[in-house]
């Protein structure tokens, strides 16, 4: 979808990032959950080697990406901007109370029960390559994923989808399986590979995708 | 609060942990926003050590605790069942767009951003203790950590709460910050310390430490 300047949606990412996060990066989420709504936003693209700009930090205490703002409204954390998005399409986050809350729960439980487990092996495997302790530590750090993800392909079960429809939850945990790319280890649970294939072959996926890397692309040039 | 046999709200929990959990088990965050309201729940205590109950996953698909019921409507996830108990008062979840999202912003950060580097803590020191990779994996652990509490400091400023008025923000992010109790590494930072202590003065944390406390002394009995 073409950046619309007059937009008074910004999302903030990163215009440059090392090769291993290509495509990782948390704006994906948000850009993903506008995609499907039809909805126009701003990229507002910061250098990720560079000190925040200032005042950035008012916004996102914790200097990370994405940062959120709609008219005077300002939200953080991907997590609070899709439910905050699902608020506003029942597309994305059921109307009905059990709906809405299966949804939020497995959103949840993507970033509090899942995610951690999935970024402890990128730890190992990225941020501290190299470091000789990595390859003891990361025997229980692969099991304690694999665990977390047997429970969700259980749960999974033949849906579709995690909570009924597609919601903001398929967004947050299709894009928290994500972070194993650079493993096997979601090769194991065949379901769970099915089911972030299909989030990942979904229009809005594969637009908001290649936007952001876009973005990346214009810096090189 | 006492027992109310007849209530429809079910908060599940564990009726024996180790030491070093108590205190810590995550429903202690859904008794303490049910303490805030002035709202009596039943309890579930489910044996910690022992296979989960027939049928629990469906309810809890990770087999953890807290799961939340009220009435037909059935929660997973602190994080969720804390955002369903503030849209139900105004005193844990304010009405305004701007102090809703901004809580709801803070709450996710509490499990997103700070959770996860403090459960790394507990994981080397607790979990894997006793690995000889532990020693060399600390450091960038600890430096980790000490990341995101100076990010949230920095951020708490001179105000008493994370998000304008006491919120479910708070009951996350104290709960969260109490998994370093072990360590000294929240000494560093004396605002956010003093942030935790007014967390755990409140009236309605103290009730529902007591309560979640009664549960495992009964067991030992």
């Amino acid at each position: 979808m073409p950046v619309d300047q007059t937009a008074t949606t910004l999302v903030t990412g990163f215009d440059n990032v090392p090769a291993f996060a290509r495509g990782l990066v948390r704006d994906l989420r948000v850009r993903w959950a506008l995609e499907e709504m039809g909805r126009t936003y701003c990229p507002q693209l910061l250098d990720a080697f560079a000190p925040r700009p200032e005042g950035y930090r008012d916004w996102q205490p914790f200097g990370q990406v994405p940062a959120f703002a709609e008219g005077d409204l300002r939200l953080f954390e991907s997590g609070a901007i899709l439910l905050y998005l699902g608020e506003q399409d029942e597309r994305l986050l059921p109307r009905d109370p059990a709906g809405r809350w299966a949804a939020t729960s497995w959103l949840i439980a993507a970033l509090n029960s899942v995610e951690p487990m999935t970024m402890q092996i990128v730890n190992l495997d990225v941020f501290q390559a190299g470091q000789p302790w990595t390859r003891d530590a990361r025997p229980s750090a692969v099991e304690m994923v694999r665990a977390r993800l047997a429970s969700t392909e259980n749960a999974l079960g033949d849906k579709d989808w995690l909570a009924g429809p597609f919601s903001v939850a398929d967004i947050m945990m299709v894009t928290v399986l994500r972070n194993l790319d650079h493993t096997d280890i979601l090769a194991g649970f065949p379901a769970l590979s099915a089911y972030k294939a299909r989030g990942e072959a979904r229009p809005a996926f594969r637009q908001a995708l290649a936007d952001q890397s876009a973005g990346y692309v214009e810096q090189a040039a």
